[in-house]
């Protein structure tokens, strides 16, 4: 991607990301229509769907050739990634948006032939907003956000997960996930992929595990992420498909290996 | 506790809380001298044991005749609960404050005759106090908390606890916590026991469940959370003791015992 041109749809993405968290700020205490998804705990509300609108009328507007894939379901359906892609998640965290009215975030990657240029994540709460350019460096806010250390081991991390992993499930026998949540110092959950991603990024936590996210979910989160230095790919060690749902393993590069290994004593 | 006498002791207790959370603030970006305490995963910094002792100092100059039971050990030992006690955590969630320089509070619960009258959490990067005397109201800084709600079902709580109730341990049958995380919407993992009750007091979570706790890690938090009409207790469903360590169940009064029956049925 050219560089002039980045930059001006940097300043494009995050104007508009600023105005939809202004706009969620101000009707989130209106009573919500809240709608039901695949299932009871997949929440989705008027907002979530009117915030993926108004990006996708901003971008259609502004850049006619740009493709969306978004949460909601007004981008386009696509099978490769030629030419520039934003990849939206209006409200991440929903469920933590209805009954909690913080812990959630507006999540915007933007990928240019397959690769991550750009990368938003705005805690609208806090309002905090962790931003990146591909080889210009992750941002919270104004502070440029420091390389991940090399030093951490795994008994001094912080791992971000949810209690599934600890449950029967699919991906790991949970024996392997109590043995590993014995291992760590300490293991969080706050319900939002992306800032979980970003809070990677920032160094509050060094690790996160998910069995199954979709791209916008984890787009902006991994471009930012990348940036410092983090790697993510799948719970098989593969790299990030932005078309797939997939299971997501991030971490501080010097656990990768270290977590991987552990899955894989208990992977089904 | 004479009504005069509680608001002069609940405006020194605020102002201290207040002074305590802006030398942290100050001072924990200095290169912090981290001890372990019983054991790696319980940290404890010179910063908790400073603030411990700007209370203390405090207290015993302006109120020589009130008792303290305090984190660090520089309160007083106690065997009963006659007169004034303050119950202090200078910082709760000190594995948090240590790796994350956020998700921490002071917390301040004090009682009179064992009958809890003032509390105070200080979510302190925030800059945000949750504050209660006893018949007074439950306030989040100058916001009135309403009472929590009667009509929350358990499929829809969102309940705060930790990954060791789905490990092995000699509390609950883990397989029976697996059914739990099943039952409810969301399981959420913030690492300040403090910050958690003060949660249930604001609707952000409906319940919180912990193994052992000690007295200032959950004081101020059940001063709190009883003024909006939540319940607190042990894991048998029997009252907080503020002399002993305990297991704590707290949660919106229509939850509290549909959480209490499902932990019997695992209870060893």
């Amino acid at each position: 991607m050219d560089i002039r041109q980045r930059e001006t749809v940097y300043q494009h993405a995050k104007a508009w990301v600023y105005e939809a968290g202004k706009i969620i700020k101000e009707q989130m205490n209106n009573p919500l229509n809240i709608e039901t998804k695949s299932d009871a705990n997949d929440l989705v509300t008027i907002l979530d769907k009117q915030t993926e609108k108004y990006f996708v009328e901003k971008i259609k507007d502004e850049y006619p050739d740009h493709r969306i894939i978004g949460e909601e379901g007004y981008g386009d359906q696509l099978t490769e990634l030629d030419g520039t892609i934003w990849v939206i998640d209006p409200i991440d965290g929903t469920m933590n948006f209805v009954h909690q009215k913080k812990f959630f975030a507006i999540s915007v990657g933007i990928l240019h032939n397959g690769v991550g240029e750009i990368g938003l994540i705005y805690d609208v709460m806090n309002d905090t907003l962790y931003h990146v350019k591909k080889g210009e460096g992750a941002y919270r806010n104004n502070e440029l956000l420091p390389p991940l250390s090399m030093n951490k081991r795994l008994n001094e991390a912080i791992i971000g997960m949810n209690y599934f992993w600890l449950c029967e499930n699919r991906f790991v026998d949970y024996r392997v996930m109590q043995g590993f949540i014995r291992t760590i110092r300490g293991a969080r959950t706050y319900g939002s992929a992306a800032l979980e991603l970003a809070y990677i990024a920032e160094g509050t936590l060094d690790g996160y595990l998910s069995m199954r996210l979709s791209p916008w979910d984890v787009a902006a989160g991994i471009i930012l992420l990348q940036e410092v230095g983090g790697i993510v790919g799948n719970i098989d060690g593969k790299n990030w498909d932005p078309l797939q749902k997939s299971s997501i393993i991030a971490s501080n590069p010097v656990l990768h290996d270290e977590i991987i290994q552990i899955l894989k004593k208990g992977r089904k």
